[in-house]
């Protein structure tokens, strides 16, 4: 008797896990079940879809040669059943047996199961404040939302929009909104940066900036207490504010939609994640389950971690189906690679932020390197900001993160230190590793080599650094006399800074400096500035040499400044 | 009293050796010396400069912000004594002293050091044929022959040029004479493909049809026998024709630059390249050696190798420059990261060809995928094609190498299998590899995941494939009737086929497969295809499980035939 296998959920993971499963088994009898219409869409191309960049919801349901993923490929191309509209309403593990209803005729279905895939997902988080079923307040968790959102705008009835929550997603459709529909467009984020617990600070204020360059407004640690309007909503009342509001989209969050599992009283976390082993089983051997309704074990914390990512999703739904077909390959773990490209600047990260990393009780540091993405004689080229999370007590690698307006080069650098950060390796891996090079796509010392040397350095106390917001703070006490910034670049870099803010910014070129010691101030704390941190970390190796100690050379230097918005001239 | 360290070479590693130390070391005294005038170059950009990309050569030498690294320089900056014009002409051990001589005013100089560092580079293999002295020819060595090129180009005289030798430099020679100053461009090797010895047949033959498409001819199998013209080079005589030129580039290999190391009775190869251990000391532990002149170890192979690249001289210059500091870094070998780009096309490398694997005595296999750099639903993207070496015995990855349009993209999924490579992972760590998605700049199953599947499920037997050349020999013997093509796409992408060979193309979607299966002939050798190789690998499947295994599936599909110049319709 053939293998029958039921999943439930089609959109990511399911119908991976099936197709695979298939090309494995092919006598195998494998039935999908989803409560919507729309099945295997990639969810992740729904801001694209409303940005227009996507012209059609249909191509984010398509295959890559421009066949449309619905029941009749999937039974046509893969011989999988799928059951759409239909709601899996129990599980009964004893007579492994599925109880679901078909929505369109309200029928009693019961299907019985050699194994069981749970493909869940996840529900949007909805904020309970007062106002919050008006129309026009919409969560973007699927591809029908979208699509209203899409003829939303379409008809341009939307002149303002406001979105609560500075994650990705909310990201994502603030540039939609804004940059193709030319929406006014304001983010909320009760935290006090954008992409909260994704990227450290460093990098969310470049990000913040580039974003208000493209006229996106934004207000963090401001919570939303209430929506207004008539019938339709009109205004967001936050702790602090009322904004104007034609369209409101809250992104605040997903959780794992695990109640069935709940009910078949599989092994559930305390936050809701369905609970598996490396084999991506449940509690109950015949039942796996993966994508967004499940825990993953963070490989750099060693602990469970909610990460639902759909690029995780289809990798553990080829997982489960070699596993249903009763191989045994295993997801061993995830170390948090994101990306997320907004306007024109790609983000992207692995790993753990500084914040994170402290969090979880590592002795960290940060390390923040400019540099261009080529070699510095090639025409074109972009300035890349790359910034490690370093474990003191080791030298190993915690995280890498950055922005680049290239973003498959920064993409090309972040990748590269994955499998680094998965076998828990030490820094000196990162400067040694062995990078391809040609002038139009790298420099001979690539800046992933050259921030780990530079974390290397700060690790072994020769280079001392300060970082973008302890400088901002140490130079808006400047007027207390105790600081001044010594600048290392040729006059003509230095001048305008030296010229508006003569008593405490002067300017000494690291070439120079062995000559004119004597110009350096003795009394003070000195901030040792050039443009990406390169001659001024040489400068401060002189001042040492000379007796001068109290020096911090700034990371990522004045370029770093600028990306996060602070133009001091 | 300080260390006194001599570094002979002023190019690549030595600076950067001299720089670090100083870094560490700042008393330390610190002399390079020069046979030239010109230092501190960026020798990798020298086609560029050619080309125009770069306008001045100055630019190759300046730092990334627009220093001259000049004797000055090093001396203000860096606080390290360059002489420039001054030959090292003998190293006496004993007193650990270098000889040498002031070219300028042939004065015998005698530096005494504590540490000495050997970056005496390379110098180019000459042809040893008839009119090798005539006017005309150059070899690319060294700055000073790209600015007497580009002077000659640049005042018009050169309609016809004849590159010898299909290797990075000659390749990118012939891209500069091409695509900037439209000459007529020919390159004659005397391997049967170009890049031989770094790329496989598959790519080599992408490059060559990309090239050609951009007006450059070649002639393989040929070797060069004479040049002939009247003071000036008139003409090419090669084994099988005789090509006009007015300018002929000769880019057949270098050699390691050991005389002086051979002199000192200092370890050397066979092959001429000093002998280092992972510290890069050489037989003499006061003597340290990198760049061009050292052999260095190969991860994958298992031996030394020669392996000049200007990345890797970079990388052991900071190894040398901590270690002349007392420090124990170590260059732990190389696994042969790989890049170039020509014209639009990049091509990129680590590890080993199958040509190579095989020689080193691996029972290898290989695995090409065609697929694009993104999300197939976003707007802007590129096909590419990466190509996986497997150890068929152990799974291991032996070696990656692909082409696409857009470089960084390619780089990307390159560089993040290197430190799998140096660790001799299994291909299922690349299967699982998390790299970060967004659809703008990755698909959710990456290339480099998709690659490592296809491998698995060669390697399990599953996948039977064919390569591009085995087809094509396959495809001009149709008429003797023992083969025929099953395209299994949609009629519209097979119809021009079928109609142009009703006898030996037959189309069947793959969603029709199943139930058009007594439509599938069972005496003949089925070459399935489709796009990419991903339907036709399906095709497969079906066709196993009716019991059809006669059958191959095309890596990467039809893609790769165009990409491969092979366009049947």
């Amino acid at each position: 008797m053939s293998l029958k296998v039921v999943i439930i959920g089609g959109v990511a993971l399911g119908p991976k896990a099936a197709c695979r499963l298939k090309r494995l088994v092919p006598e195998a009898e494998v039935t999908i079940l989803d409560k919507d219409e729309l099945i295997s869409y990639g969810g992740c191309g729904i801001p694209f879809f409303v940005a227009g960049d996507v012209s059609d919801a249909s191509e984010l349901q398509s295959t890559s040669f421009h066949m449309l993923r619905d029941k009749k490929f999937f039974l046509d191309a893969k011989d999988v059943t799928v059951l759409t509209e239909t709601l899996a309403t129990e599980i009964n593990r004893e007579k492994k047996v599925v109880m679901a209803r078909d929505l369109k005729t309200d029928r009693e279905l019961e299907l019985p199961y050699d194994k069981l895939v749970l493909a869940t997902g996840s529900v949007p988080n909805r904020l309970p404040v007062p106002g919050s079923d008006l129309e026009g307040i919409f969560s973007v968790s699927n591809l029908r939302d979208a699509i209203r959102i899409k003829d939303l705008v379409g008809r341009g009835e939307v002149e303002k929009a406001v979105i609560v929550g500075a994650g990705f997603i909310g990201l994502e459709m603030a540039v939609a909104l804004s940059d193709l529909w030319g929406i006014e467009t304001t983010v909320v984020e009760i935290e006090d940066q954008l992409l909260p617990g994704v990227v450290g600070k460093h990098v969310a204020r470049m990000v913040r900036y580039h974003m208000e360059e493209n006229d996106v407004s934004f207000f963090f640690s401001e919570g939303v207490r209430e929506f207004q309007g008539n019938n339709k909503v009109e205004r967001v009342v936050t702790s602090k504010r009322t904004i104007e509001a034609d369209l409101v989209i809250t992104a605040v969050g997903i959780r794992p939609n695990s109640d069935l599992a709940k009910r078949a009283e599989l092994a559930v976390s305390g936050r809701g994640g369905i609970i598996v082993n490396d084999r991506l089983e449940t509690s109950d051997p015949d039942i796996f389950a993966g994508g967004d309704c499940i825990e993953v074990k963070h490989v750099i914390m060693g602990r469970r971690c909610y990460m639902p990512l759909g690029s995780l999703a289809n990798r553990q739904g080829r997982v489960i189906g070699t596993n249903l077909a009763g191989g045994n390959d295993l997801f061993e773990g995830v170390v948090g690679s994101f990306a997320v490209k907004l306007f024109d600047l790609s983000v992207i990260k692995a790993g753990l932020t500084l914040k994170e990393a402290i969090m979880e009780g590592f002795d960290a540091f940060n390390c923040l390197v400019s540099q261009l993405d080529r070699a510095h004689f090639y025409p074109e080229k972009d300035m890349m900001f790359l910034e490690l999370t370093v474990d003191r007590k080791n030298g190993r690698i915690l995280g890498i993160e950055g922005v680049c307006d290239n973003g498959d080069a920064l993409m090309c650098r972040v990748n590269a230190a994955v499998p680094l950060l998965k076998n828990r390796a030490h820094i000196s891996e990162l400067s040694n590793l062995e990078l391809s090079y040609t002038p139009p796509l790298a420099a001979a010392m690539d800046i992933i080599n050259a921030a780990a040397n530079t974390a290397e350095n700060i690790l072994a106390g020769r280079n001392r650094v300060i970082d973008i917001d302890d400088f901002e703070a140490l130079w808006e006490k400047r007027s207390e006399g105790s600081m001044v910034v010594l600048d290392c670049r040729a006059w003509g870099n230095a001048a305008p800074f030296v010229e508006k803010y003569r008593d405490h910014w002067i300017n000494i070129p690291q070439d120079e400096l062995r000559k004119r010691i004597g110009e350096v101030p003795r009394d003070k704390t000195i901030v040792l500035v050039c443009n990406t941190g390169v001659r001024s970390y040489e400068a401060q190796l002189i001042l040492d040499q000379f007796g001068v100690r109290n020096t911090f050379n700034l990371q990522g230097g004045v370029a770093a400044l600028k990306k996060s918005g602070i133009h001091l001239v």
